[in-house]
């Protein structure tokens, strides 16, 4: 029986990344399109919970590839899942984002966060993002995703989602593919602070800043500046079990009522 | 030196549980409220970059108490930290939350993830979260916020958010304090599906479902079903570490380009 992925990102329903994503996979599943309506870069995790999704077929040339979500990559995912695409879904792909997702801004990511959303539904997912904010070729990119959809279909990891991050250089430049953990690196934002005509104050978020440090090259950040592809094995239990015990103590013993 | 605390939240400025959290800590800080203008529930981590961030002063019988900000939590934390609140902040503390942030849950939680925002930006943060949808009394989880608040400035752990959650019953049927891990538990979503008067299909989220399945009392979900205050550390590392060589072997090899 043929493969049923459900495609999807954060830079919404026409970006370049998402069509070059569906074309590639195509040569091995049915691909079905579910994805913002509008760009939805840094939302995060973020859910729709106040207002009702409204959705409607996305066409192409007349032709019906997909849905488009007025709502969140997370709100895709769940509606895509649970009431869009008809029959199990084998894998969620989610890109190709337009700028790298690596280090700790991963957890702003509407990219990743679209396939967290599709592991916690139960359905391994795979995010690609390509390290350039500027217009580039996806095709080195495209074809990573497709093998890279073909290992995690073979090598089933329940609950972890694989997030793949390439460097926006010559396919043949590329030096290689390295499994690699998430880096600690951040952006450091600043704020434009302006005032608007009736007096009142109001800021700009200035996220367009440079990492904060030189990264080692066993981290996604490091590894991707170093030109190679990042693959890095991520999920969403947010627990420091190495402090568990020593917290336990502490705090049992200190804070008892 | 006295202390400088930030107060935020997701349920917005005029929540009850930001004021009852404003009124126990000023025994021990200064306390600045920076919070959402209107209600954020759900919003993750998400940031805002599309548009500016308008911030009022915030007023309540004419005197100022903080700053409202039409953003997300984590806009609150990230503006407040960087131009709004003079000087260093010893503390964030988001919430109290209205309803429990436990389980997978907590990655849709903007409570949470207002936390999570100040430990990037370098500064310890508390989550307090009350285990109940309706209108309850904030009287013990304000106080146990302030022991934490305490707790957590004698014993620096740096990245690390506490993430506290009380059940919503009398202080005195309340059976104690437990480090526990995330749980596993998440809400069973369903959608309902409706026509507007033209016609076109939309779909309500509905959230309120019960958790998924039963969970150990060393998880967060099953310590505070069982009437106990939990506490849990979390941090911002997704990595699934315990994967990373057998993924490297299987993909470095299978995958070489």
């Amino acid at each position: 029986m043929g493969k049923r992925f459900l495609v999807t990102n954060d830079d919404g329903i026409n970006a370049r990344g998402i069509a070059a994503l569906q074309q590639e996979l195509s040569r091995d599943a049915e691909c079905i399109v579910v994805a913002p309506e509008v760009e939805q870069s840094a939302v995060g995790h973020a859910i729709t919970v106040f207002r009702p999704l409204m959705v409607r077929k996305a066409r192409k040339n007349g032709i019906v590839f997909g849905y488009a979500v007025a709502g969140t990559p997370a709100d895709c995912v769940k509606l895509g899942i649970c009431e869009l695409v008809e029959g199990p879904v084998d894998l969620v792909v989610s890109g190709i984002n337009h700028g790298g997702n690596v280090g700790i801004n991963i957890i702003y990511s509407g990219t990743v966060s679209a396939a967290t959303e599709a592991v916690i539904l139960g359905v391994p997912a795979l995010a690609v993002s390509i390290d350039s904010h500027k217009e580039v070729d996806y095709t080195a990119a495209a074809r990573f995703a497709r093998k890279m959809a073909a290992f995690i279909l073979e090598n089933p990891m329940p609950g972890v989602v694989i997030n793949v991050n390439v460097p926006a250089i010559p396919e043949e430049e590329i030096k290689g593919v390295r499994v690699v953990r998430q880096g600690g690196a951040r952006m450091i934002e600043r704020f434009d602070k302006r005032v608007d005509p009736r007096d009142n104050v109001y800021y700009w978020l200035d996220g367009e800043s440079t990492p904060s440090a030189p990264e080692e090259e066993d981290t996604d950040v490091g590894a991707l500046r170093r030109g190679m592809i990042t693959i890095t094995p991520i999920h969403c239990d947010l627990t420091r079990y190495d402090l568990l015990d020593d917290l336990k103590k502490r705090v049992e013993d200190g804070l008892k009522r």
